[in-house]
């Protein structure tokens, strides 16, 4: 259900690091809002030196775009934005202080995935069963 | 007004389907939002294989983003979504289950195209009208 | 805290122009949001041809997307909008009628920069100022 789309300077994270990092935002989104990885999609935007700024100098943040369904509790998306942070730091090695992570959200019925409009936050296991009785991603 | 990204690894989508699919999605945001083909912008970002994950996996899912301006109703916003999830696979070949369409939103007041800042949904005749008599996008 | 996302067809924008348009939105939006330069990130993806469309044609449209915290109070907003707008063709040379600007939000509390939760708006004087005393961005 959730992209995190991570943008940073080309040649910034190694191929290994990317996956690690797609592995670690997989299974912490996956955990924390209760959606099964394989709904958990990670793009990385590696861009042009002087395609970057910070403060309107070339620059060499990594910024973390997350989007999630709008209503889950307010702890849970605060819980979920530390961890996406210090996993950021842990598996790239940036320092925090050019690391930006931002979730942004809109409700779950503005999205659709595998054909079927997405469930409100907390009704995901009523939703994950239907799609399986029904035949899965065709309904 | 409304800006679609679709994100896909490269090579995923030929540049014909491509220019069909911007196609499909003007189309449709235009007839269901009522906004003249002129103003809806579609992109594609093509990723290297590497930099696409689905549930920490390599991987080739279609990811539409599209923002709207908030406050259309909310039975227009679900048959959007809709036609804009069935569109993408009819156009592409790319089976649902690989789709992921999310819409976002912010107050039309947020946005300034032409030169103008857009209208509240519904206020999309007038805006266009007094575009015409003003000169245009110059005002 | 912010990021600006800006997007055209390759070749648009020379590397002096980016650089300008860079310094300019980090320059508006320091005044008018009272965020540091050192908090404002301006990336731009540059894209093929054949991978930006308007009304359904290949265009040359310049697409700035701008992530703001929510509760910013309403006229600071508008004219934030109008400002970027201005300097987006007073900068480039684009006429307005290819220039979209949309700012989207969330709340300061779904954001993370140098390790720590952004302040909501009016709150940026404490939060700077806390940071220094603690340390910086370890806090």
């Amino acid at each position: 259900m959730p992209v995190y789309t991570c943008t940073t300077v080309k040649a910034t994270l190694s191929a290994e690091t990317r996956a690690s990092l797609a592995g670690e935002l997989t299974r912490i989104h996956s955990m924390i809002n209760h959606v099964p990885g394989t709904y958990v999609n990670v793009v990385f935007h590696e861009l042009a030196a002087d395609d970057v700024y910070t403060d309107g100098q070339p620059a060499q943040p990594l910024l973390i775009n997350g989007w999630v369904r709008t209503g889950h509790p307010e702890a849970q998306s605060s819980q979920l934005v530390a961890e996406i942070a210090a996993a950021a730091t842990r598996v790239t090695g940036i320092p925090a202080k050019r690391v930006l992570v931002v979730i942004q959200n809109s409700p779950a019925h503005f999205a659709i995935e595998g054909g079927r409009v997405l469930p409100a936050p907390g009704e995901e296991e009523a939703w994950l069963q239907q799609g399986q009785e029904g035949g899965g991603n065709a309904h």
